[in-house]
């Protein structure tokens, strides 16, 4: 009888919004968490370390106890089983957080603890021994590292049936597949030396002048909140802050990002702070009446990037934007560098300078995916157990000559040593940085096409089209769809290494 | 048999312990909360105060639903049966816990739900209300407030075994009573409206030079720092921000608190942060190995106010400390200000002006009691249902005008709609500011005994010999002893108004 379906109704409704309560109260956690988190690196007199760092583990225990709740899964499959009760994004929310449950149980409490404590250690000697090149008293701390993480991905794969290095890769890019990577990296492997060989061969040609400076710090950050105006940053839902290490944090109700200045060098900064308007921009448009749930939180790692790189890189390098940016750069800066300086050309030099090396972090958007793929290449044979710790130095070493031209042989600080990423175990995150540079040039290619007005506009300092399309299309879907759905949702087909190309070709050939 | 024993010390240790961890965990969540809470007030912007408020909702539930563990009951009187295997400071932190525990249990959810949301209300209409001087509207939201508070009261008597008024009392007073406090608070209305007049009869012959300013806010905050590195705060465990309304927030490893600024009067806000810096002497010198405990935590809002006013009121308002501090004053506001401004004698007569007002946070040492007492005698009538809501502005306007000769008929704002205390029902809190004040005469007076050299040194710009006094006396001492034989430890006899009235006579008619 219709009054039995409606009870039943309730019934089945009340089971998926108990589920959705656990999620709630993580996230309220996972909010006191991140604001003490911004604190922690911006904030925090250095005396305050040890007690923040034992209450964020204990915030951290509790949110495991709360996905381990004996009556979840009891709750997971009374709601799973009456999923006609919901509507479709309780129903994506349904699978999120079932998927964020598995992911945050599948492994042996034991073996967390150990990885923990080994990743712990690990960093903390890394900080020492990376300046001081030593790969010697490194590598078994690393070891112990990779040992364990091998073991958890060995746990993960079975549990979540899905292969070795995927099952750690899902972590970072839900539903992503190395079978899918491997095939967008070969295409890509084919291209990119050469490609590299002929713009440095080009650039070689052409001059550039340097700004003089200094450029204090307070102008710089004056400027910056400029910028972040024109990009459409929400400051009354977030901040802008300065630590060691730039960051997006906070919470989407409000986010906090932050930079680093070099009274030397204004363009560094300053694109640093862009990128993060960009993870800001995802985080501020995600779908405000699910942002306690798993579906309202963005759609991985790799969509993340992709739009700090969109506006870091598509956007805020193109001539477009230059052209108005550079004006209120004078503003801040006129006197701080010569006329020549300013001019439109020069300054499109500097923003688009393209030169192999070492340092992941420091390379151009040519040069980037070349370290993305190298350490995505090593990283999966090592947790598959084709290579060992101990060959690192020397794969490193064939891998950046081959892709590269550069020798990194006995220069461990400088190859396999530079990334925090390994010591603690986050082996799997690598590629999203490639992915999200090529979701990147994909989305923005397409916005341009769906909407012409965009490049004129951004030329005027306005974003207001190409947000409204992002917010469309990308932010306020929050995880509703999967990975590849969004970007067929967006784009009209999923990632296609080829719009990236072109975009280097473009930009730097024509 | 010793076997036997040991093992039962073990098991008994163990409920002892669980009921720790209990308490530890809450304190971590405290951190968290007390962080983003100085968040709230400093840095956050104001987009994202409901997510936060939600977060902070969430936690404070949580640690409802850990003090309703259903193991504690058992856990506590395992523990209690077996203190022989605790020290001392064990035993203490037992009382105190299962002391924390039973307050926070005592009242049935229903009701403190109920007054938390009346009180919410309360307080929001009075943000509007007050300036508007409407007692009108405000009476039936205060009312609801008294009416719950008072079944609160009921409550927690029954349950603690304490007379009404003491049984709100205890929540920020512990152990103390309000016979105690009827019989200090007779004892200074014997004197204070004599002393009252004397000293404004004689001032009155008085002349004194205001500042000219302005006072630039970054010097100020600059002077600001200078004058806690003097009073020993601990700037690798704590920081000094801006906020509307002053406060020592943060955790003990990380003390944060805040002043406001005023561009035409730098004396205010400087005292603001020596107030405050007081505060955070005590919360700094707090016993290192039991903060996350609450034996570890300060002896109540009494003894907290002693600590900021034995700075701000003994400490900074003496002639030894201006004739230091007036050198720090001038290096920063030297032009600001004539020659005669600067002059010791002028500064001691600013800094020890008496003049009965309205306001009572405005107000001076000596007529500040008259404040309290007020309040006091009202607040404990009210909850023991002597008077009604509605006779607060007749029973204010009587007190005032027969304790400062100050008339509030139909002035509410300034009168009895002045404070925010009552809008939430934090009936109980108004007495520990004077009883502060006392304990900081009581205590400065037997600091300056025993250790006669601290005169001197503050005169020379330090409070080393005070600090380490402080230090051994009151802070490290955490909530080990009650407050009356906290009091004994440190000057020899329990709390008596008589130092402070000599304090007073001192001061304000030698």
């Amino acid at each position: 009888s219709i009054q039995y379906l409606a009870k039943k109704k309730v019934i089945n409704m009340k089971a998926y919004q108990k589920v959705e309560k656990v999620f709630r109260r993580r996230n309220h956690l996972t909010h006191l968490q991140s604001i003490a988190s911004w604190d922690h690196s911006t904030m925090m007199p250095a005396g305050g370390n040890e007690a923040r760092a034992q209450a964020m583990a204990e915030a951290s225990v509790m949110q495991i106890e709360l996905m381990e709740s004996p009556e979840l899964p009891e709750l997971f499959s009374q709601a799973q089983s009456e999923t006609s009760a919901l509507n479709e994004w309780q129903k994506a929310n349904l699978r999120e957080m079932k998927e964020t449950w598995l992911n945050l149980t599948c492994v042996e409490k034991d073996l967390i603890e150990k990885k923990s404590l080994a990743g712990s250690k690990c960093e903390m000697a890394w900080r020492e021994l990376r300046p001081a090149n030593n790969w010697k008293d490194f590598l078994p701390l690393l070891d112990q590292v990779v040992q364990l993480t091998r073991e958890e991905a060995q746990q993960r794969s079975e549990k979540m049936n899905l292969p070795l290095y995927d099952s750690l890769l899902n972590l970072y890019e839900p539903g992503q597949s190395s079978q899918a990577i491997d095939a967008i990296f070969a295409k890509t492997k084919e291209v990119l030396p050469g490609l590299i060989q002929e713009i440095t061969e080009k650039q070689k040609r052409e001059e550039t002048i340097q700004p003089q400076g200094p450029f204090p710090v307070s102008q710089q950050k004056e400027l910056a909140q400029k910028i972040m105006q024109v990009l459409g940053f929400d400051f009354h839902r977030g901040r802008l802050d300065v630590s060691t290490h730039p960051f997006c944090g906070g919470v989407p109700q409000d986010v906090r990002i932050t930079s680093r200045y070099d009274e030397s060098d204004f363009i560094s900064g300053l694109l640093g702070v862009i990128h993060e308007t960009g993870h800001a921009a995802y985080e501020q448009g995600l779908p405000k009446e699910w942002l306690t749930q798993p579906v309202g939180s963005a759609r991985g790692m790799g969509l993340h990037e992709s739009q700090s790189l969109l506006f870091e890189m598509q956007v805020s390098r193109s001539r477009e934007f230059l052209s108005f940016a550079i004006s209120l750069m004078k503003e801040a800066f006129s006197e701080k560098a010569s006329e020549d300086f300013w001019q439109e050309d020069n300054m499109y030099k500097l923003y688009t300078k393209v030169e192999p090396s070492y340092i992941r972090v420091d390379a151009d958007e040519v040069t980037y995916p070349a370290h993305v793929i190298l350490r995505y290449e090593i990283e999966k044979d090592l947790m598959e157990g084709k290579v060992e710790t101990k060959d690192l130095p020397e794969l490193w070493h064939q891998k950046m000559t081959a892709y590269l031209g550069l020798s990194t042989e006995g220069n461990f600080k400088d190859g396999c040593m530079q990334d925090i990423h390994w010591t603690d175990g986050s082996f799997g995150y690598f590629p999203t940085y490639t992915l999200g540079a090529m979701n990147a040039a994909q989305i923005f290619r397409k916005a341009k096409l769906d909407r012409p007005e965009i490049s004129e506009e951004i030329s005027q300092g306005s974003l207001n089209t190409l947000r409204s399309w992002l917010s469309d299309k990308i932010w306020s879907q929050g995880s509703f769809f999967s990975i590849d759905d969004l970007m067929l949702h967006a784009t009209g087909e999923k990632l296609n290494p080829q719009y990236f190309i072109e975009h280097l070709k473009t930009r730097y050939l024509v």
